[in-house]
């Protein structure tokens, strides 16, 4: 018997109508074919992936602890991961964290989630660099959150508009939210001096900043800065970490540190009825691997030796390809870079040509708040060979020039 | 550099106060000693894991098919996988539905957190077996519905009960939710006609139904029955099935039937915004297992020959220890059984004598909506052996005693 559905049975949540689909998963669906170049995605690269160390690993998982493996386990996560997480975080941005602060989440979209489940009511304010991660504002939209964007340059939030907005405001917003390392989409990065200033606007507003730092490993010139989180002053939050850059994102284990006791706990309790814990096996898959001496070290130094030539061969082909008029982001490091293409033309137009040429990308208008840069738009540099990428970049120059006839 | 905190910076979500911990996880948190014997969890038996199999499954996934197991996935889930849940569903509850029906989440926990989220304002109605699950009351309380119990007894949830509910709200519940198999915490099952009966009354009155059935396939006496959400005229809704009772919870594989195109996009949607997707290497592990002929069949063979023994143990050893004025259910299947002690008795106060002789349940209390009958608790019998649950059930008997006095 098959269950059947008159049309009136669903009555929706006013937060459904609030949530859209994501564009970029839209996007990706009508351009995933094989003969299409799509700079599209945020994918790491696939054929790097550490197969063998990360067979090995769930193997010796199963082997030596397979009944703890495969059961049910705590919510805040496995105690050895958020032991290496702390020796992680101060080795790399500087942050001291207890592993008794570190939740472990299924995927960094999740410790978003969470954040916004356990602080925005509907109508909340939240400030979010303009252009804007889409999964952030997906879960933040899914709370009713009111997001203000505040806009930026090339090296990223700009601090007077937000002491601005944040003087502006009847009351401080319920979350501050970045990317400081190489932003997505922007591709920008965040200056010590901004840094600094950002956390102590945020510190003399009372705002809680919530760090996302997917990116952060992967650097290719320029110097490694501390954490926002971990400058001097700086108010408490939560720093969200993943494996899904410098390992593999098909695991979906990540990680969040959130220093303040009562925040933490009802972090717990919201994942706790969100779905109980991250899978046991994968958080010791994931572990292992991280344990094994010297493997993760080498692997991102592989990542980040191929990601640079790729984002060379990006920039070199822009120059090379894309008209007059055009301007485009230099990221240190990240997956992604940011054209901002003449004042008249329309990214969202573009595409279709693109499409047609066989090339593929983000048009930039889901990432704005407020009015969009409709002549803005996002490419990925990490998925595509740099053969691939000359010549993906060659015809999107292509869909340019044809765009002005 | 440490992140500091003000005691004022966070300014709790309403939903957040809505949402307390789970008390079975504080009282495991206290009752997880060696020395103790726990009838509190609802943890499958993991001498039984199939470890090595699933071994196998994962370096086969890894070596055949590792990029994309490593990689980003779709929010719907593994197709293959969706592919198998309708031939099962279709073999084993008579439910007919299309893998563009199914969409893979990370345990049934999320499951419910989606449906959730995807149906309830603040106030909204939704309608519960008394006593209920209580992984699915945080489900509902987090999203602040109004939880309305319907009373049952030995055969699951009372129809007059509920008709006479529906007939009362002003406006029909948004949600009907049940365990219609070997509910937990009760151990009892809807008869046929019930199933039939509570079709019919949410059809009339335009009730979707969220069916949970994760021990549905482990019954040890008695006949199968179809699923609620397979009865003739039964109201489109959604189903949930979980690999974590006839598998291994840790893997965190589930799976969501939702047949209405609008509630299916709208959840789908909804599970971007909270993890993306759930792990393409955990989905394809145990799609593979799945797809091994003959494996789960024996496996599930295996867990019912050893759940029927222990079962059988615990009834026969309350029948020995308890003393009179107790009750307690026969569940033909599941995990779980539901002890009634003598009307002066509290559950909860007998927990701490109970734990100083090491034996450990859960007080009814957390499960009761609206007034709880204090003198109810749950007894889970699949995760220790029949000596232990011997002993354990002594113990009890002699705690049970010694309250009186």
């Amino acid at each position: 018997m098959t269950m059947t559905s008159p049309p009136s049975l669903f009555r929706f949540a006013a937060r459904a109508a609030a949530l859209k689909p994501s564009a970029i998963r839209e996007i990706l669906k009508t351009t995933g074919a094989p003969d299409i170049i799509s700079f599209a995605g945020g994918l790491p690269a696939p054929e790097l992936f550490p197969v063998e160390d990360l067979s090995r690993a769930a193997q010796e998982t199963l082997a030596e602890d397979g009944p703890a493996a495969l059961q049910y386990g705590i919510t805040e996560g496995y105690w050895p991961l958020r032991q290496w997480v702390c020796r992680h975080l101060a080795q790399t941005v500087g942050l001291n964290a207890s592993p008794e602060q570190v939740l472990v989440t299924s995927g960094s979209q999740q410790g978003l989630d969470l954040v916004a489940k356990t602080l925005i009511d509907p109508g909340d304010a939240v400030l979010v660099e303009n252009p804007a991660y889409l999964g952030a504002l997906q879960a933040f939209q899914s709370y009713q959150a009111r997001i203000i964007g505040v806009p930026g340059d090339d090296q990223g939030m700009r601090v007077d508009e937000l002491a601005g907005i944040l003087a502006g405001l009847p009351r401080p917003p319920k979350l501050l939210y970045l990317i400081p390392n190489f932003q997505n989409p922007s591709g920008t990065s965040l200056t010590a001096a901004r840094r600094a200033r950002i956390a102590e606007l945020a510190a003399a507003h009372g705002v809680p900043v919530l760090e996302d730092d997917p990116y952060g490993r992967l650097r290719y010139s320029g110097t490694d800065l501390p954490a926002l989180s971990a400058q001097p002053g700086a108010p408490s939050g939560a720093y969200l970490g993943t494996s899904s850059k410098i390992l593999a994102p098909g695991l979906r284990v990540a990680w969040l540190v959130a220093p303040d006791r009562e925040f933490y706990d009802r972090l717990v309790t919201a994942k706790q009825a969100v779905d109980l814990h991250t899978s046991a096996f994968t958080q010791r898959v994931v572990c292992r691997y991280f344990l094994q001496p010297g493997a993760l070290g080498s692997h991102i130094d592989r990542l980040r030796a191929t990601y640079a030539r790729r984002r060379l061969a990006m920039l070199q082909a822009l120059e090379r390809h894309l008209p007059e008029g055009c301007e485009w982001t230099r990221p240190e490091g990240g997956l992604f870079l940011w054209v901002r293409l003449a004042p008249s033309l329309d990214a969202g137009g573009l595409l279709k040509t693109a499409a047609a040429r066989k090339v593929a990308f983000v048009p930039g208008e889901p990432f704005w708040i407020g009015a969009p840069a409709r002549n803005t738009l996002r490419l990925n540099f990490s998925n595509a060979s740099e053969e691939r990428i000359e010549e993906g970049v060659r015809r999107l120059g292509e869909a340019i020039r044809g765009s002005f006839q």
